[in-house]
């Protein structure tokens, strides 16, 4: 696996995890829809302003990245480690806004519970079939 | 949701996902077969001795285990925080062990890269829909 291959695997993937470091220092995850862009090293979700995730990744960058594909002879993952930025400003806020995120901020574009998480990516962990492979990105 | 239906919700998956903090301080998840056991606040996972997991909660114990269903209508996710002990003792070996995992391990249930996760329930953080409740195990 290089990295042009990491990244379209990523791309074809309906579901992310994210994980973070907590206030105690226990690791916790979540699964995300898709990322909204992926570009230059950089992967964008959507989320709440207001979300523990929010919290913690402002308290500690540290985060993880995680996609995975199960089929029914073989089993793909790939473990991202990197920074988790959290962006509320307008220029990021437009360029990541879907016209469906209308329903969950009222606001609109402008909501302030309504933010960007930009991850840029450092190092990969390839999983295929009980292999492991390290990539750096 | 009460301590029972989270049980009641993880028994009933078929993936697993636990993170852990690597030596710099980073989040590390990966994807894992259901548990073996679940039992008095305890999942056991099996699995190599000489994986990266492994080293990583020998160091730090710190740990989160997810689930999660997504339903075409509904989605729901549980993290669970606490810690990860990692068991080499032939006691929990001989219990955790199955018949199918002799094509992993060839030396068999005594086989020194085979090993337990245990992990100790804390706390879980329920998702449904965009609300979050957090429940003591």
């Amino acid at each position: 696996m290089d990295k042009v291959q990491i990244f379209e695997f990523i791309a074809e993937q309906k579901t992310a995890f994210i994980a973070s470091v907590n206030e105690q220092g226990y690791p916790v995850m979540r699964a995300m829809l898709a990322p909204r862009k992926i570009e230059n090293n950089e992967i964008y979700f959507s989320t709440n302003t207001s979300s523990n995730k929010v919290k913690q990744y402002t308290q500690n960058e540290k985060a993880c990245v995680y996609f995975y594909k199960r089929g029914r002879f073989k089993y793909q993952g790939v473990a991202i480690t990197g920074e988790m930025e959290v962006c509320t400003d307008q220029k990021t806020k437009d360029e990541i806004w879907r016209f469906g995120d209308k329903l969950f901020y009222k606001q609109g574009v402008t909501d302030p519970d309504y933010c960007v998480l930009k991850f840029k990516c450092r190092t990969a962990e390839y999983y295929c079939d009980f292999k492991v492979e390290t990539i750096e990105l």
